[in-house]
């Protein structure tokens, strides 16, 4: 519907071209959209029951935004907030109701892809916090706690982070003291920079936090240990004495969620205050580390110092939510961003959609890629850390390394692209990315605390690419010794094999481009080629130069944790695509149907990240002609890909109203929607307020109307 | 004075380190601060001038924000809308009193440090809207309309954009229709897309707008033309009959400035409505192009096509602000940084200062540089294009296609590079830059339009590319007579002799790391490899294939107009650094005392260019050992400067009430700052109006208190 206008000749979009395009690109579906839904929320049960979550939702007008008239980003903070609070408040009064623990979590998992400030406050009660009861905590205090955080009768906090101490655990200055005459803790901030700090919910809301202190016992430091500590009165808000806690106040992003600080004066806390699983002082003021006697279990019983490692076992979730929580979020601005593009003309030759243009092509479509390569591989994270969890003491620790390691690859690596790919998204908007209405810029301005919080990704980095030092040492030392040792979903199984091609001397050669199999190859090659270099550039660190070598190979160290997280996450898209089978500790391969779509998704994948690396490639040894040959192969797979977008974002199957981004409307009729929230915006036509104090004086000083 | 807890054993950073190490930071000045601040200010009478203008703003309410209480980044949107508005009347009204042009320019350069969204509104009403008369009015027009907007008796703004049509002039549909029997025109919006949209002060303030539309003729297409239409009441701000105007809403970022849409139905303006200078109505309704002949004179005369050309002339300035508008912002945030890193102490190895890890200073260090040599980029380009506008038209014509080019180059290079400086500023704060009192968080959303705004970078990097791969041909056909035709400063200049390089076939290689000659020579060899290897794709194109081959090719057709760009800049940094003796047209030498800390940081320019461009230098045939030794290099002029870091950000003289950062205090006291910021937000301590409401329900059914 495009037309010539008459008196001016020049060729003009209408706004109902939008339709068009999108049943265009629909009918380009090569797999069906409902199948590849069912498929990616674990089967059409699960979709149905995800369907209702949202019926609930949009129908009801305190969780949902639209029926209150739709303009969420107009709201100030304290609007927000009490729009966040209601709606959980009324997520606990809907639960109650249900009778199926599914569709439970997907409600959850609906009101968290509509809300991040709602996901975050939720998170932290309900994660965080009951995590610290169920994993630091007695079975006698699980049993106290869990049932009444649960029933939000308890809003609880988790207070680690200290103003001084941001990713550094070991400067926690937080004590909390025995007082053995009184059989009490005295939880105490002895500072300014131990002032608690960024706590989620501790702002505003949290009747109690756990807190990780320093305990003192008889004048000695027995380690970091958690207390339940009440902030509020649970009746009227009111700070507890000696508790001194405030909102954070601005910030760049959830502000529905309030974040707080606390410091602590002398507070009182009963001895039961302590979460004693791993380490309890008697009432006599004796401490003692190791598994509580309460908590025995001679089949699972460890060491003090295991029990310490089992102490920031508690990290790890949260470092695995990003396998749910980045595709929840990202997968709707590329939903955004590629509806946009489809329905976008623009250009001299002829306004093609810009999804046409190659150069929005490899911005976006790698994006999907890399989103299902995330997607499938949560599915083997979150199996392996429940079995871990579900085994015992032992079996957590044995697991331990390695999924400490690549949870915190998965971490880094995984915001890192993500924070790209939100920024991919707004450039591939134009100026329209700039109306908070498109929804964006509100996912940029969330955003920005992922790759800095839950543990800074540059730290992280680190403890991936020690680990996967230390194990290529390993595998190097004695290959046949440590493959015999390793489960083939260890994140380092693939050492034994890429350290033998390493070995080989030439760089592994792509003979087939469409081969998953001789790109992840490559892949592997090149992440032990890093760690080798790396290795090499420590090892000539001269005597007592360690530390300083360390940080000087901060990029190869970035690069050696990225290469191995990608080839982790490879082998699961890889197993979706039908490439490899699954072991009971994978995601799932997807059903035949749909088996060539990920196929498609999946090389582009390991393109991409190639690609990514190239430099490195060609530092070690790669041809430049099989890079410049890279190069004409994602190009491909990006057109390949771009004939599926539009399919493959309506298979995300976030309704409207859920994105918020009237431009992305599904029925194509983006402009007018946009237009018609934006005049919907408070007093959009004016005359403003400030008009007569600020305006007339200069533009009309001797009172001159020209109407 | 970090000190060992007697009781822990935690070694704890005091609040007061900060001090203790900004002093220390200062001590390693190898320049002086005051110099290098004038250096750059432009002298030390402009400095003077400069403090004077601080004083004025500092100490007057309406245009600071600190003695209002001194939270702006709690005002709301119409708050926000408010005091913009209020501190544009007041400069206004103090600049009545200026009897000092350069006090006058440095005053508005220190309002548009502290506020993005008063330099917008600045921008587009001083810049835009009296560029327009500038450019395409009559000197009739001109000397009516210039010193009323001025003097802000009329507020404009600049109508290009529409609805449908960002980035593509040509598609541009509302008309301006001649009626010859009643001597007007009649400005009509003909459609939904046809919606002028995000036009600066549209949306509440503007009492006029250019507005760009086509212009009809006895029915006949006369191409586009500026038109001066009303928007508003001067006295009451009520919209003009048959404008239909509003404000966009809620944006990332520059929530101080309305940005509008604008839809004209039927509006009829007076014949001398229409910017006449380059082609004009007749009152009988003939249309004339060619300069009008109100403002003949025969030295200057410019042919039709040429006056079209000239049309487009009006959007050079804007990119060139870039020049000034991006350091003026990011060495901000770079101040806000490189303070945090000094006075932030973290990790195991004894709390190093943060900016001794070589991770921050990759991040920051080579930032500071590119900031430098941007600025030395600003006098140059700033010259020439003055030179150009006062030389008559065909001074100005002889110079368009270089400067039209090297514009879109600098526009899109420095607005991608200050994204990625944005966005490693933050990371280089930790969870800290999340909150918006740290400023940097508003930076970012501030910068959201950057990239797309003014000329999408996707799009003006091809502007670029297609003019270098022109002068390229011309440079390979004939040398000599190239190098004849091209003055010193075109950006073109270096093209003879890079081609006569890259002809040699073997890259240039460096013998000299210290050499920014040769580090500049490499630069220029690689644009010209780049532009060859452009070439040679689209000459492979197939008959009619060359609109796809184009677009195929947007990765080298972005690298070869960034590479252009920074060969560019990095003339006007060397000549700061005393390494290439200046032109009349190029920055000024900087005095001999601080030349070698400028030698530092155009080295650690060429060296970080390069760096990013390493994968091309690979694949031109640069050896793999030339690129790790560029890596080493890289590092160690990234610890070169970093000793200077602190003064260097010094010398950047913004005070903290401009910075409104309380963690960058100039005086290292930062945390108690924060934290004092924090808890003078708007009700920190609650409880929350929601509580009785939203939380008491869930926490305190039946009324419990724990007091």
């Amino acid at each position: 519907m495009s037309n010539t206008n008459d008196k001016t000749g020049v060729v003009a979009i209408s706004a109902d071209q939008g339709r068009i395009d999108y049943a265009a690109e629909r009918a380009r579906a090569q797999f069906d959209v409902e199948e590849m839904r069912a498929f990616l929320l674990g089967g059409p049960d699960r979709a149905a029951k995800m369907a209702l979550a949202y019926r609930i939702i949009e129908r009801d007008p305190i969780l949902s935004f639209q029926l209150e008239g739709g303009h969420p980003f107009d709201l100030t903070r304290p609007e927000l907030r009490a729009k966040t609070m209601a709606q959980l408040r009324r997520v606990v009064e809907v639960r109650r109701a249900f009778k199926d623990k599914e569709l439970d979590d997907l409600f959850l998992t609906a009101m968290c892809e509509l809300s991040e400030s709602f996901s975050m406050r939720l998170f932290v009660t309900e994660a965080l916090f009951v995590r610290s009861f169920r994993l630091f905590g007695t079975r006698a205090q699980q049993a106290e706690w869990v049932p009444k955080i649960l029933a939000w009768d308890s809003i609880g906090c988790f207070a680690m982070t200290e103003l001084g101490h941001s990713s550094n655990l070991r400067g926690i200055e937080t004590t909390a003291t025995y007082d053995a005459a009184n059989r009490d803790f005295i939880i105490d901030t002895p500072s300014l920079m131990a002032t608690k700090i960024w706590i989620g919910m501790a702002g505003e809301t949290a009747t109690h936090t756990a807190c990780l202190a320093r305990l003192l016992v008889r004048g000695q430091d027995c380690g970091l240990h958690w207390f339940v500590v009440p902030l509020r009165d649970p009746e009227t808000g009111r700070l507890m004495p000696g508790v001194t806690a405030g909102d954070v106040g601005a910030k760049a992003g959830r502000n529905g969620l309030d974040n707080g600080w606390i410091q602590f004066t002398h507070v009182r806390v009963p001895r039961d205050a302590m979460l004693a699983r791993w380490a309890h002082v008697a009432a006599d003021g004796t401490f003692h580390a190791g598994l509580n006697p309460e908590d025995a279990d001679p089949a699972n019983n460890v060491s003090p110092a295991a029990a310490a490692g089992l102490a920031y076992a508690g990290l790890i979730p949260e470092r695995l939510e990003i396998t749910r929580g980045i595709p929840m979020m990202l997968n709707q601005a590329l939903t955004i961003a590629v509806r946009y593009a489809a329905g976008r003309r623009q250009g001299p030759a002829g306004n093609p959609q810009v999804l046409d243009y190659p150069s929005i092509q490899a911005a976006l479509m790698p994006a999907l890629a890399r989103m299902h390569a995330v997607m499938a591989a949560a599915g083997a994270v979150w199996t392996t850390w429940h079995a871990m969890e579900e085994g015992g003491p032992n079996v957590l620790l044995q697991g331990l390394p390695d999924m400490h390691a690549l949870s915190a690859g998965i971490k880094a690596t995984v915001t890192w692209d993500g924070a790209d790919i939100l920024e991919r998204c707004r450039r591939a908007m134009g100026g329209h990315a700039y109306s908070r209405y498109n929804a964006i810029a509100d996912y940029i301005g969330d955003y920005g605390v992922m790759t800095t919080g839950g543990g800074d990704n540059a730290v992280l980095v680190q403890q991936t690419a020690r680990y996967v030092l230390a194990m290529a040492r390993k595998a190097m030392a004695d290959p046949a010794k440590f493959a015999a040792a390793v489960a083939p979903t260890d994140s380092v199984a693939y050492l034994p094999s890429a350290v033998a091609l390493a070995a080989e001397g030439t760089p592994p050669a792509v003979s087939d481009w469409t081969s998953l199999a001789q790109l992840h190859v490559v892949l592997q090659w090149l992440a032990v080629a890093k760690v080798q270099a790396l290795g090499m550039s420590l090892a000539a660190a001269p005597k007592g130069g360690m530390t300083r070598a360390w940080n000087a190979a901060h990029a190869d160290i970035s690069a050696v944790a990225q290469l191995h997280t990608h080839q982790y996450l490879a082998r699961a898209i890889r197993i979706r695509a039908g490439d490899l089978p699954p072991t009971t500790r994978d995601s799932a391969a997807s059903p035949a149907a749909l088996q060539p779509t990920f196929m498609h998704l999946a090389r582009l994948y390991l393109l991409d990240v190639l690609r990514q690396f190239a430099r490195d490639l060609l530092l070690h040894g790669w041809a430049r002609e099989a890079v410049e040959q890279l190069d004409a192969e994602f190009a491909d797979a990006c057109a390949t890909v771009r004939d599926q977008a539009m399919p493959l974002v309506d298979a995300f199957g976030h309704p409207d109203w859920i994105l918020q981004a009237p431009l992305a409307r599904a029925d194509g009729d983006g402009y007018r929607a946009y237009l018609a929230t934006i005049q919907n915006a408070p007093n959009c036509f004016g005359p403003p307020k400030y008009w007569d104090a600020e305006v007339r004086p200069l533009t009309a000083p001797a009172g001159r109307s020209r109407l």
